[in-house]
């Protein structure tokens, strides 16, 4: 049985990936209430992990290609926490993005739209969110890594 | 109509400025029952936006006053949020804060206190907040991005 | 009376610090109904601010033991939360973690496990959280910071 959701991912072409499994003492979401925190998901594939540096060894384009697969990832994340129901998603609260960049680069925010138009794309007003997004240096050396808060039935 | 809280900024000579309409798929605000989610404000004033790097081309006192105009664009939204009446806000819960600036700058809290002593002198206690400040590599280069939580009647 | 909390973190051989002062107009934690929210902590232990930076002056185990003091420090927080009772404490819900890193580092998780192994050493299943960490520069040249979400009874 496949959800709303997870049918318009598919139109989309594209397919949620296995929600990772928590690298250490702490675990991919907690939810509390009906508020769900997930853990900040790196940008990875079904080749592996998405590396780069935006304004070094990435152009923008690319860098939101890696930002999409940060918003598959928090995706895959809320249907695990949903029991696998991924139209239990009643809205995507709040993300912080933090995307891998030299000193210089100036164009996270349309990094981190590779994410945000997903999400709206898939989930439509639901998916329209609250937002920061900046540059940091990243763990793996991953081109961009995004944690949600969610609001879940 | 003008509440107690606007009153109050304009006694301190500042003004609010006009709520910054969403520049992506993503929005300035989301709800979520009593709770106000705020996405980043950039550091902007009715010159455009305030950009610079602390440790380098930007004073600390410089940075502060980027900050301050972080708390307007803040309770901005916060007025929106609650249909134009700024009274409504109950506490700023936490904030997080964004320094553009050098490896070598160490002095991000004292920037940030540009924004945290606005929101008392302007909100009284209930200005008091929760606060993170770190330097990172901000949007547009601008000097300071702060994101907040709310609660809001 | 010391409780069952204290009491392990004892027999872990740690101390709980005081909980650090406000530094400015801001506060150590904002309490919104039973949920936390506490000020980014950053590294420091009875000698002082532990100063660093990961990838330069400092090795990821150096990096883990900073990020370990942030850990007592944001649990000094919860206990003066919770009016000096930490078994009040239900859940580390959210961390967020900064680690002062150079732009080539990239084992942010193994210094972050310096805080969340102990806050599973201390407080069981009760400290699995979710959590994102990433390089930043931070205040005063510590070699960590780390705020967090707590639900409180």
């Amino acid at each position: 049985m496949t959800g709303k959701v997870e049918t318009r991912i598919t139109e989309l072409g594209e397919t949620l990936p296995e929600a990772a499994a928590p690298a250490a003492n702490y675990v991919p979401y907690v939810i509390d209430g009906d508020t769900l925190y997930v853990s900040g998901q790196v940008s990875m594939n079904a080749d592996g992990l998405v590396l780069g540096r935006l304004g070094d060894t990435m152009t923008t384009e690319q860098g939101a290609a890696a930002a999409k697969c940060c918003a598959l990832s928090l995706l895959a994340q809320v249907k695990a926490a949903c029991g696998g129901d991924l139209d239990r998603l009643v809205r995507v609260v709040k993300l912080t993005a933090f995307v891998n960049c030299t000193p210089e680069f100036t164009e996270q925010p349309k990094v981190v739209n590779g994410c945000s138009d997903f999400l709206v794309e898939a989930l439509g007003d639901k998916g329209r969110h609250a937002r920061s997004a900046v540059g940091a240096v990243l763990p793996l050396g991953c081109a961009v890594e995004i944690e949600g808060i969610f609001k879940i039935a």
